[in-house]
C-alpha cells in the first residue's frame, strides 16, 4: 500500500480524511488540485507532503504552467512543514521535473527503511514505544519514520508494544497510527493526549519516538504536544527519539524562528461531527509546536543517528 | 444555578452528560440512584460527588436502609476522589444524617467562596489564566474552586482572561469550563490538551489553576493531564496553584498510594457519538494522574493559600 503513487499521469493519493474506516482515494490531475489535497490534509506528513508538492510541480509542468509562479503557490499551502520548501526547490532546479519527482518518490522509500533499519538500533526486546500523531507509512511514501523504526524492530524479531496517543485536534494517533500498527498485528493501545505521563510514572513506557516537520538550530518542531510529551520523558529519564530524513533539516534558521500555523478552530470545536464546546466559542489551535533539542535524545536519520543540531 | 439540591426529599442533580447545549435535571429518591449517577459522572466533580454522597446517605436512611452497608456501596462508586469517603463517613458519625448533607450542602457553598477570595489575591490583573478539566460551579454545589478563584478575581475588576483545555476523554474543559466562563462573559479560550505547553512557550499563559480530587503527603491527584500541565509550568517558571477545600486532603497516606481509577475504553474510543479509532483499538483510560509537590506552588483553600503537603 502507497500513500502516494503517480499512476497515468495523475497523483493518485490515499483520503487519510476516511481512515480507519474507509480507504478511498483521490486522483490530483493538476497542481491545484494537489494544493487543496495538502490544504486540507487529504495528504499530511511532511514527507508525504513533499513528495505530494514534487508531483504538483510535475503535473503543472505538464500542463505548460509558468514552474516559478507555481511554486509560490505550492510553498504556501502550509507554511511549517520544510520539506515542502525543499521539494518544490528540488523541481525547479531540475531538468525533467517529473523523472525528478519520480526520484524523490523512490528515495523516500529508501530513506524510510534506512532510517528504520539505524532506528531500530535503539529498540530493546520487550521495549513499549509511544509515538505522538502519525509519522508512519501515511505520512510518507511508504513505510513511515518514526513507525518505521518501530517496524523495523517488529521485523526484526523484537517483542514491542506500542501506545498511540490521540493527538487532538485531528486524532491522527487515533485515527492512523493505531490503524496501521493493526495492519501489520504490532500490538498496539490508544491513550488520550493527557495520559503519557501518568504512564511514564508508572513505568509502562520505555521509549519515545516521534517524527518532525522541522529540524533546525535549537530543536523540532513537530505536530502540538510533542513538546509536552517530551517534558514528560525528560522528566522520567525516558529516551525521547526523533526520526526523520535530512530534507527535514533547516540548518540556516534557529527553530524558535518557525512560522507555526494556526489552523480552524473548527478542528478543535468539532470532533467525528460533533460539536464539543458551546456555539461561537473562541478557540486557539496551533498545529505544531517546539521541542528545545534539550529535551531530544537523538535524531534517527537515514545517514545514522545524530545530536540535534 | 445550584449543581445539586435537595428538593422535595429528592436529591436533584445538573445532567452534566447534557451540557453545554441542554441544561436536564434529574431527581434521584434512593441511594441506589445516586450511585449511578455518580458513576456514570452525571454528577462529577470531588465537592459535588462528597455532597451528592452526604444526600445519598440521608436518602438511605429516609428509606431506612442499613447505612453501614449502604455507606460500603457508594464509597466504592469511584475510587479515587476523597470527598467521597469523607462525606459518607462524617454522615455516618451524625445522628441525623439528613441535616448534616443539608449542612455540608451550606459548607461546601461557603468553603468555595472563602477558597475564592484567598485566591484571588494571586490573580494580577491582566493575567491570562489556564485551567484544566473542570474545577468549576459544575463540580461543588455552585462557585467552584478553580473557577471560583477565577469568578472571584473577576468580581473584583480584575481584567482577566481563561484558557480552558479540552480535557480528554470526556472534555470537561470544552464542554463544562467554558460553558461556566461564558454564562458570566468572563473571556475564555479553547485549546487543546496539547497545546498548552506551546502556549506557555509563547508567554500566553501567566498562572495555572485547577481543582483536585485527592492531596495528600507528596503531592495532587487530579484529572489525567494535571501532571503534563505541572510539568509544563515547572519549565517555563510559570505559578501552578491547586484550589481545593480542606475534605480533599488524606493526610495520612503518601499520594503515590493512591489507587487512581481506569475508566471504560469507550470515553476514548467515542467522542460526540462518533468512533475515533478502528473498532476494537485496545485503550488505557486512567481518569487521573499524579502532580508531585515540587511542581506546585501552592494550594488554595478555605482557609488560606499552604503549601503541599
Amino acid at each position: 500500500m502507497k500513500t502516494l503513487e503517480w499512476v497515468d499521469n495523475k497523483l493518485k493519493l490515499i483520503d487519510q480524511r476516511k481512515l480507519p474506516d474507509t480507504l478511498e482515494y483521490i486522483y490530483c490531475s493538476n497542481y491545484k488540485e494537489v494544493i487543496v489535497a495538502i490544504k486540507n490534509m487529504t495528504v499530511r506528513g511532511a514527507p508525504a507532503i513533499g513528495v505530494s508538492a514534487a508531483f504538483g510541480m510535475a503535473l503543472a509542468s505538464i500542463n505548460g504552467e509558468n514552474l516559478d509562479k507555481v511554486a509560490l503557490e505550492i510553498k504556501a499551502a502550509r507554511p511549517t512543514a520544510v520539506n515542502l520548501f525543499w521539494a518544490v526547490d528540488r523541481i525547479l532546479a531540475s531538468d525533467d521535473p517529473l523523472s525528478e519527482a519520480l526520484k524523490m518518490y523512490r528515495e523516500d522509500m529508501d530513506t524510510n527503511r534506512a532510517i528504520g533499519k539505524y532506528g531500530a538500533e535503539i529498540i530493546d526486546n520487550g521495549d513499549t514505544i509511544l509515538t505522538h500523531c502519525n509519522a508512519g507509512a501515511l505520512a510518507c511514501v511508504d513505510y513511515g519514520t518514526a513507525l518505521g523504526v518501530i517496524r523495523a524492530a517488529y521485523t526484526q524479531g523484537k517483542n514491542i508494544n506500542v501506545i498511540c496517543d490521540e493527538t487532538r485536534p485531528r486524532g491522527q494517533g487515533a485515527s492512523l497510527s493505531v490503524w496501521e500498527m493493526q495492519q501489520e498485528n504490532i500490538p498496539v493501545k490508544l491513550i488520550p493526549d493527557a495520559a503519557s505521563g501518568f504512564l511514564m510514572s508508572q513505568g509502562l513506557i520505555d521509549k519515545v519516538v516521534i517524527g518532525a516537520d522541522r529540524i533546525a538550530r535549537g530543536g523540532v518542531v513537530n505536530k502540538v504536544g510533542s513538546f509536552m510529551v517530551a517534558l514528560a520523558a525528560k522528566h522520567h529519564n525516558i529516551p525521547f527519539y526523533v526520526a526523520a530524513p535530512y530534507s527535514t533539516f533547516d540548518n540556516e534558521i534557529s527553530i524558535f524562528d518557525t512560522v507555526i500555523e494556526q489552523r480552524d478552530g473548527d478542528e478543535v470545536r468539532y470532533y467525528g461531527g460533533a460539536r464539543i464546546c458551546p456555539e461561537g466559542t473562541e478557540v486557539i489551535n496551533p498545529a505544531f509546536d517546539i521541542t528545545p533539542k534539550e529535551l531530544v535524545t537523538g535524531i534517527i536519520t537515514e545517514k545514522g543517528i545524530i545530536d540535534p543540531i
